[in-house]
């Protein structure tokens, strides 16, 4: 028999949680973009900052209100001993003014923290420790060296049963909307095809039809835009719940960036690191999606999965393999799921990049000649899927449905009532003003079209965080091309940013041509 | 057939390289513990700050010395416009001084970190791809991010090739020492076991034989003390390679922290990540420790690995399979390793952290009674393994001869000759003034102590960067104990961190004490 040793602990309660002590807050006009960061003095009355080297942070207290944050050190030009410097967010997340005291502790070492060595060990996370770890990321109490960690470990293997795990842990840990009984549905893509930006001719085609889609997206994780970075360019789009809920009520549906409604903010901390890291895992994609639809309100889903041969998914044995995964979570937690499998072989449309995106979309919604046949179709297709959901929709009618509403010109009118209710976009939604054209050095067909060199020349350029930059695609596959002829444009504004893209389109310029 | 496209990039050579800008020197009283911090103008005539966000660093360049750096953001009320704010350490690093102009253009995005997509996708990285990557770690290319990612993902599966190309690019990405003929050897420890601290009293058993070692070694990475951290209760650890050249000529030996002398400086990046993490892997810990020793010099190396149930090494199997990494690696890079399994199953000595491990250590080398036999005996085994390279000295003869050296006072006079030559301590060496007995809960004998259990108490107390910090262990297995009985005690100086500690072993002590 063996038994456990127990410390005589609990004499010392005083000792156990800290001395927490106070700080005068003073305005530091920096910014750090990721993490909340302040300042203290190298010889803080309270924390000597050396011990917090690195890893570890503090937590700040003010009323009821608490945060987390790293800590860098002033020199005493910036600030006195009994001073911490915070950013002026941090005045308004912890409603204080300047002068007014602080408390702050060292945060304790997130318990949920083991997670990661377990997960770099192969070990199988349980439920408990999903919805710790959640709640820890969406309380941002980790740092982004350890949810890099996390995310990278999880990569190595995750067992669907994990999968759903995580994705319950992150639907706990934020808000989840509620549509009273309306039939709410939505269509969503796992991204890596440039231009693929149906969800913004679907979602209009759909309010119109009547049916309600709240749809949310993230801006762009490993791609040249996201469709936030893209309806960005033709409206707001960093909507608070409350305004969500106001568009959604006046049009069926609306097309936001879900980083300020609150649901599953854990999986904001995850892609605020998959971004800058450009690595997106299967699981935590499904984790993403999956979470995000369900605090929303959604009770049908219609998931684009694109194969082929630069796509996410490269073969049909990746695309089912995530399939089942999507559908064993979807299904264990409520949602109805319908997977669709399209060809994921080259980008769609002709625009790669936020504004020459939108300039294709609002073609497809205006049936202006000569816009984009292949998204037009695709969206047509999708929609049609979604409409599905309508039972008063009689079987087989609902892409006669979807085109109907599409040429009738209702979708445009529905996608012009949600850009006014979201408000006008703060972008000037012009094209790059720099152009380089890259031509073909061989004369045949075009045979192939890399999607990832693709995207990551128009990310070189700028897109997204640059809307205006991207790519303008000329040819697609089975287009005869003489030597010379330009297979492109890259659009861009920086001159450094442009430089590097021209430089990798000139390295490798992600098209194929055939023998003539 | 098929033609590889390439773009007409090469007409616009001043674009493709970016378009760099000067900025004026402004002093910034900040310290931010890791990567290099620049701070700009949000409203910067040079680069818009919004486009790096993230990810993307900066260039500095003034004269022939260029840096790399992560940016923030300052107001106006901290710096103009045309003003670039440095802290201190990179006015040295760029031999600048205030006012002077620093070009600045943003950090081309290192072709290194497409080893970081790879390993996530469980591909196999050839030497080319290997020594790139600790290039760029070396030149501080990389974010942290991105070092951990690379880190996690190599833990999922490297080759003992990869292992091996790894090592040779770290080892190339630095300096290398050469002793000019001399019999080099050292003696190195995985780490795992607390108090572990033979290095200590091997390192001048073996200078006074007449061998040299010129012991470098990191600080703790996942312990409560690594050898430079206990070594710097002692003397000063921070040599540069000319000050270690002097004290090995002098000596024979060193005890010094590797941080500048720069060999392996890929590995002090990816053991900066390591450490806050608390992750080390093996392949990485075979790549860090041989890149080290062999630019060290060393030509034959005693390799401690300890084989315990709360050990880095669990069972046979494990330390089986580490071995044969250990030795495949340093064969190919003409290094003769001689592999010694030892007891991993509970701390060693008595003391767990720099002040007290470095009591322990003195006690051996003064021979002074009551002295932790434990670490004298197997300091004493493994000095005979280091000794048995020496021709002169005959088979069979090499333990007696350590012992002997250690029981004249010969190795402790050796001692005394390396710390006054690398010079005294910048520690008080006072243990923390904070103490709590953890006591028996139920009688019987210890059959088994918890080492990283032991270790996670002692780093939570404070230990390594609070030196006093750590645990004083009063029984080892097979003690008979009695309900109340102490078992060790935990000191500290932090309040807080001390409380975390005493509540830690208070949930779970580490000992496991079996019936009467």
């Amino acid at each position: 028999m063996s038994a456990l040793i127990r410390s005589t602990s609990e004499a010392e309660p005083a000792t156990v949680s800290g001395r927490p002590e106070f700080l005068k807050a003073r305005p530091l006009g920096l910014d750090s973009f990721r993490e909340n960061v302040v300042v203290m003095a190298r010889c803080s009355q309270v924390l000597r900052p050396e011990r917090l080297r690195g890893s570890r942070k503090v937590e700040l207290r003010a009323g009821d209100r608490t945060l987390l944050a790293s800590t860098m050190i002033g020199d005493p030009d910036l600030l006195l001993p009994d001073e911490i410097g915070l950013p002026q967010p941090l005045f308004r997340r912890l409603g204080v003014k300047a002068g007014d005291l602080v408390q702050v502790a060292p945060a304790r070492p997130p318990a949920s923290l083991a997670a990661i060595r377990a997960k770099v060990d192969g070990l199988v996370l349980d439920d408990a420790a999903f919805a710790a770890v959640a709640r820890d990321l969406a309380d941002h109490r980790w740092t982004d060296m350890e949810v890099t960690a996390f995310l990278v470990a999880c990569a190595r293997f995750m067992s669907p049963e994990e999968t759903l795990g995580l994705t319950r842990g992150m639907i706990a840990a934020g808000s989840r909307l509620d549509w009273g009984g309306k039939l709410v549905v939505d269509k969503h893509c796992i991204g890596g095809i440039p231009g693929n930006r149906t969800s913004l001719i679907i979602a209009p085609i759909i309010a119109a039809h009547g049916l309600t889609i709240p749809k949310t997206s993230s801006r762009a994780i490993t791609s040249p835009a996201g469709t936030a970075d893209t309806m960005e360019v033709l409206a707001r789009v960093d909507l608070s719940e409350a305004e969500m809920r106001e568009v959604v009520e006046t049009c069926g549906g609306c097309v936001i960036w879900g980083g300020r409604v609150n649901l599953s903010p854990a999986d904001d901390v995850l892609i605020s690191v998959e971004r800058p890291l450009s690595i997106d895992t299967p699981e935590q994609m499904v984790a993403s999606i999956l979470s995000k639809k369900i605090a929303a309100g959604v009770g049908r889903l219609v998931l684009d999965l694109p194969v082929g041969p630069s796509a996410k998914l490269r073969d049909s044995r990746e695309a089912l393999r995530l399939r089942k995964v999507f559908e064993f979570v979807a299904t264990n937690l409520g949602l109805e799921i319908e997977v669709v499998f399209t060809d994921g072989s080259q980008p769609i449309g002709r625009g790669v990049g936020p504004v020459l995106e939108a300039r294709d979309v609002m073609a497809v919604l205006a049936n202006t000649p000569g816009a984009p046949e292949d998204l037009r179709e695709k969206a047509i297709r999708l929609a049609a899927r979604v409409l599905d959901a309508d039972p008063d929709l009689p079987g087989g009618k609902a892409e006669a449905r979807a085109r109907d509403l599409l040429q009738s010109g209702a979708a445009r009118r529905s996608m012009a009532a949600i850009i006014e209710a979201q408000g006008p976009s703060p972008l000037s939604g012009a094209l790059g003003s720099l152009e380089h054209e890259v031509v073909a050095d061989a004369a045949g067909h075009v045979t192939a079209v890399d999607c990832l060199r693709i995207a990551g020349i128009a990310r070189l350029a700028g897109a997204p965080t640059d809307a205006g930059a991207g790519i303008e695609i000329l040819h697609r596959i089975g287009d005869r091309v003489d030597r010379g002829d330009p297979l492109y444009r890259i659009y861009g504004s920086d001159p450094s940013d442009f430089g590097f893209a021209v430089e990798a389109a000139g390295a490798d310029a992600g098209f194929r041509i055939g023998g003539t």
